[in-house]
C-alpha cells in the first residue's frame, strides 16, 4: 500500500518491454537516432505543431533549463510560493539560471492567482536596475498539492504575462494528470494558452526516467541544444529515453495510466470524505489526495503497511488537535485492492 | 559492422533483464531504497574501502560536479590537451564549476608529462591573485585515443598533483578497459595511486545510463549531495541507475565484457597491422584502434555498411597522401563475425 | 534642501584634500603599497584585533563577495525581507554566489525577530537536499529605515545563528552612523558580538568610493584574495581607496561625520514631529527619518527645492487618505540651514 | 625612477582636481546625474556616434562585462594567447560570463594572426554541441607588449571575425596610447573597423579609477544596465568617475598625456638600443618597452632606485647568458630626467 510518492513506482510493463526490446543493435548517439526523431515527431503529432524536443535527466533539468532559456541579467521567476521550483529543487532553478530569483506568488488551492501575480510583477518596474528585471512566470499543472488550472484559469495566467512580456512556462511533471482531469488536448492546455515552453514528465506516470523540454516554438530553442549539453544534460544513449517516450505514447499508455491514477484518487478521495475518521482536507482533482485523518487512525495505517508522507496544513485549514493532514499520490502502479485495504483499515 | 562508438551499442541483455525486473513494486525514491545501498556497499568492496557513490546522468556530470567539489575561486585544472574535458563537454565543466579553467597539458601517447604538468601548474603561482590558482589534476583512464597510463605513470602524475597540494581526480568514462587491459584491481588503480575522486562510467561498457562519482574520502564528499541536486543531476527513480550497476557488477559482468571489448580491439589491431593496404597509428591498448588505411579502402568499407569515425592525425604522424586516420571502437556488442568481415573487405 | 539619499552627496573636504595629495609619485599596485599597508593596520587598531581587509567598489560588492566567501552549495541566506541585499542589489548576491538564495526573514522596525529567524532557517532541514542548506544570516546595521540593532538585539540574532551553525555577517552601509548611535566601538558592535564578516562602508559617510570587507577572523579569508579578483573588484591604484580610508579614520573623521548626520536626522526627526502638518512613521535612530506628511505640503516642500522620496508605508502603519510617507536622509553635509528651511516651509 | 607600470602612478593633477572641485554640493545617485549625462555626450562627440557608455571599476570588469553581453552558452572568446584577459584577471571573464572559455590564438608580436584566427574559430563547428559554440573576438589595443594594431590589421581581424558571424570587442586599457600611436580618430580606431565593443581605459593614462565599456550600438546594449548591476559594477557617487572623464577630455588632455607616455617611451627606446649594454627586444609602439639588458646593468638600474619588471622571453627571442629581458612602462608621470638618469646608469 504505497503512496508515498508516484516517483516509488517503478516503470510501467510496457515501457520496460520498450526498453529490453532497444537493447540490441546499434543506433547513433547523443539523440540523432532514427527513434529519437521519430519520437520527436510523435511530439509533433500530440501537440499538433513542429515543437521542439529536449530530454534530459530529471524534472528539476526540465525547469531549469527552461528557465535558462528565458533568462535574463537580475532575472526574476514568478510562480506558486509553493512551486516544485521553489520548495523542492535544492536551488537548481537558481543555479543553472546563473543567479536567477524565484519570487513566489499567492492563490489559493496550490495555483497563482492572477492579481496577485500582476502585483508581484509590478514590484519590478521595467528599467528598475536595483530591483532586477522579471523573466518568466510557471504555473505548475497539476499542482503541488493535487489541483487542476482550468482552461480559463490558465488564459487569466497568460493574459497578465503576456500584458507584461513575460513568457509563460508550464512545469508539467504531472502534465498527462492534468490533461486527462480537464478533459482537453495537449495543445488546448498549452500553446493555445499561450504556454511558450512546457516540462513534459514521463517519470511519475510510469517511465523510469523520461522527461522533455518541448519548445512551442522552435525558432526560439536555438540555444537549448548548447544549454543542455552544457548543463551535462545530454544523453549519450539517448535512445533509452526515446524507447520509454515511445512505449508512452504507444495506444495511448500515457492517458490509460494518468487515467487509471487519478480514477485511483477518486476511489481515495471518496473514501475518505465518507469516513468517520476522516475527512478531505480539500477535493483531488489528479492524482493526489490529501485527507485529514485522525492522528491514532492514521498510525494505525502505517503500522499495517501504508506508506504515504505527513503534510503542513496551509494556514487556512483548520484542523482539531487529533487530526493531520496527509498526502496520498496514486500512480499507474496503485492498485485496486491496497485502496480496499485503506478502506477497511480506515473503518 | 558498427565501430563508432561504443555508446552506439544498447544495453548488455543482462542489464536490460536486470531493469525489466525491478520494474515492479515501489521503492524510496531520491537513491535511499534498499537498491541503492546495496549497490553503494557493492562499490565499497570492489574499491577494498568505504567510498561515497553518487550516480548521476552522464559521464560529462560526473566530471563537472568532480570538479565543482574540487572547486576554488580562479581555480584552473589541468588535463591532457586531448582529455574529453576540454574537447567534447561543451562547456560544462567551466559552467558547473562557476567558472573554472581547463589547462592543456602535453604528453605523447594521449598521456600528460608529468614534467610538462609541473610547468604549467608552475604557470600559476600560489598566491598571484591576477593569474587565479590550481585546483585540480584529471587523467583520463584509458585515454581518448585508447592509450592506457601504467601504475608507475599514475603515481608519477600523482606525485607532481601531491608536490603541488592539489587533488587528484580520474575521468574513467572507460575504467573497466583501463582495469582488465592493466590485469589490475580497482583500489589499485585509483586510491592507493592517490587518485581522490573517479568519474566512473558504466555507459560505454553495456549500460544504459549508469555513471557515478566516487569518493575515495566519504568524509571530502559532504557536499556532494547539495551539489548534484542543485546541478539538477538526482535521478528520483534512482534504482534504475543502481539496477543497472548491481547487474554490472554481478558475476563480474563488467570485467568479462571489458575483457571481450579489448579482446576485439586486439584482433581489429592484429588485422590492420597485417594488412597490405592499412597499418596501426599506434598500438591500441584498450578498446579503441586507430589504423592508418588507404582511402579508397576505406571508403569501401563505408560502403560494405561499416561505420567508423574520421579523426584528425597528431602532429607526429606522417601519413601518405591517400592514406588517412581512423577511429574503431569496440564494445561488449562487438562481434568475431564483423571483425572477420572487415579482414575480408581489407585484403 | 537634499535629503533623498546620503549618496547623493559628493565627497567630505577632509577626504578630497587626502586624494588630492596622493595623486602624485608612484606606488604598487593592487593594494600592495604603503598606503594600503597602514589602512589595514588602522583597521586592526579600530577594531582590537587583525583583521583581514578587501577594498571592492561598492556595498553591493561587499555584500555580495561577503556571501560569496560563506558560500555552499544550494546555500540559502537569512536576511531581513527589506534588507538591501533583497530589495537593492539587482540579483548581485545571487549572482555572485553562482545561485544563492535570499530567504526574507520578518520582524518589526526593519530589523530581524530572533524568533521569526529561528522558524525560517528551520524550513530548511540539514541534510534535506530538496530545499538546500542554510549558508549564512546577515543583519542591517543601520537598518534599511533607520533603525539600530541594540547589542542585546545583536546577541540575540547571533544566538539564533550559531545554534544553527552558521555564519553571521553585518551590511554596514551605514555602519558608523549604528556605531555612534549606540556609543559603542566597532569591536563591541561586531565580533563581540559574534559578527563573523562586515561589509564597511564609507561611501554613505564622507567617501567618494570606498568600500570594505572585514574578515574578522583572516584565516577564513583565504580565498577572498581569489574572489575579488575573480569578481573584477580589484583595484589596480588601489591606494586611492586607502587615501579615502586613512583621512576618514584621521582624527574621528568619520565618527564627527556620522554624529553630524545623525544630529541633524534627529533635529528632522523633531521638526516633523512637533509640525502640525507632519508626524513620525517612526522614531529616527540614525541618519534616515521617516515622516507622514500631508500631500499638499510635501508638494510645496517639493515646489520649494526639498528632495526627497516617496515611501511604501509598512502594512502596520495607519495613514490618512491625504497624507504620505516619506524618506529624509542625512549626511556629513547636511546643513543646518536646510533643516530650519523645512521647518519655516512647513509650518 | 619608476617604470614598473602604468598603473603605478597616481593621479593627473587636472583630473584630481576636477574630482576636488566636484567634491562639493549633492547630485543624482547612480548614474544619473547631469553631470554623468554630460560625459556621456562627450562619449557620443569623440566617437562621432551615439554610443552607450558604462562605467565600471576596472578594466577587467569592463572586459568581463563586455563579455557578458556577448554571452552565448557554451560560448568561446577568441583572443591572444598573452591577453590580458587569459593572462591576468584571474578568472573573471569565465565567472562573469557564467563558464565562458577563453582560446588563445597565436600571432606574433602580440597581435593576433588572422590566418590563426581563422583556424582557431574552426575548432568549434557551429551547431556542433560537444565543442561549445564560438561567441566573440577580442583584440588588446595598444597589447601587452607595447605593439599596436595598424587599421589595416583590424581590419583584417574583423574580416575574419564577421566571416564566421562573431562580434568584436576591443580590450582598451591603453586606448589613448595606441591612438595617437597610429594618429588616428577614436571613430577610426573602433566601430568604422568592426569593433562592437569597446573597453576604454582611463585608469593607466591618468585617472584614479575611470573605466568605460562603450557599446558602439545602443540598442544592443539594453541588458548592460542589469549585467552591470547584477555584477556589483554600478557606482552610487557615479560622478567620482564621471568627474575624471570630464577633465580626461577636457583639452585634450588624454591624448597629450598619451603623447606624453609614447614619446618618454620612444626615448627610451632609442637609448636602449644606442646603450653597449642594451638592445631592444623589439621595437616600441606605444608606452610600454622591452629592453634586453646585460644582466649585471641591470641590477645595477635597480640598485639605484630603478624599478622595472623582469619578463618572460618568447620563444623566437634569442638571449645570450648574461642577458635579460626587461619591461619599462611610462606614462603621464614619467619625467624627461628619470630617463636621463637611466642613461646615464646604463652607459
Amino acid at each position: 500500500m504505497n503512496f508515498s510518492s508516484d516517483n516509488w513506482a517503478g516503470a510501467h510493463p510496457e515501457i520496460s518491454a520498450a526498453l529490453a526490446e532497444q537493447a540490441g543493435g546499434f543506433a547513433t548517439a547523443y539523440g540523432q537516432s532514427e527513434l529519437d526523431r521519430r519520437v520527436e515527431q510523435r511530439f509533433n503529432e500530440i501537440f499538433e505543431r513542429e515543437v521542439a524536443v529536449f530530454f534530459v535527466a530529471t524534472g528539476t533539468a526540465a525547469n531549469s533549463l527552461s528557465m535558462a532559456m528565458l533568462n535574463r541579467p537580475g532575472g526574476v521567476i514568478f510562480a506558486h510560493y509553493k512551486a516544485h521550483m521553489i520548495e523542492d529543487e535544492g536551488g537548481a532553478v537558481e543555479y543553472i539560471t546563473g543567479g536567477g530569483r524565484l519570487h513566489g506568488v499567492d492563490g489559493p488551492m496550490g495555483r497563482m492567482n492572477p492579481e496577485a501575480l500582476d502585483r508581484a510583477i509590478r514590484l519590478f518596474p521595467a528599467e528598475f536596475v536595483h530591483s532586477g528585471q522579471p523573466m518568466a512566470v510557471s504555473i505548475t499543472q497539476s499542482s503541488e498539492i493535487g489541483t487542476v488550472y482550468s482552461l480559463d484559469e490558465i488564459d487569466a495566467i497568460a493574459a497578465t504575462a503576456k500584458a507584461h512580456g513575460l513568457p509563460l512556462h508550464m512545469d508539467g511533471a504531472r502534465f498527462a494528470n492534468a490533461l486527462v482531469a480537464l478533459g482537453t488536448t495537449p495543445a488546448e492546455m498549452t500553446w493555445k494558452r499561450g504556454i511558450d515552453v512546457l516540462s513534459f514528465g514521463g517519470t511519475k506516470n510510469g517511465c523510469w526516467c523520461a522527461e522533455a523540454i518541448v519548445v512551442m516554438d522552435p525558432a526560439k530553442a536555438r540555444d537549448m541544444p548548447f544549454l543542455r549539453k552544457r548543463a551535462a544534460q545530454l544523453f549519450s544513449k539517448s535512445r533509452f529515453i526515446a524507447a520509454q517516450f515511445d512505449a508512452y505514447f504507444q495506444d495511448d499508455l500515457w492517458l490509460k495510466s494518468a487515467r487509471h491514477s487519478n480514477q485511483m484518487a477518486q476511489e481515495l478521495g471518496k473514501l475518505f470524505s465518507e469516513s468517520a475518521n476522516a475527512r478531505l482536507g480539500w477535493t483531488p482533482e489528479a492524482n493526489e489526495v490529501f485527507p485529514i485523518i485522525r492522528k491514532d487512525v492514521a498510525k494505525r495505517l502505517e503500522l499495517e503497511g501504508a506508506n504515504f508522507y505527513d503534510w503542513n496544513p496551509p494556514a487556512d485549514l483548520a484542523l482539531e488537535e487529533d487530526e493531520g493532514l496527509y498526502r496520498f499520490v496514486t500512480s499507474f502502479a496503485t492498485r485496486a485492492e491496497d485502496i480496499e485495504t485503506i478502506r477497511s483499515l480506515l473503518a
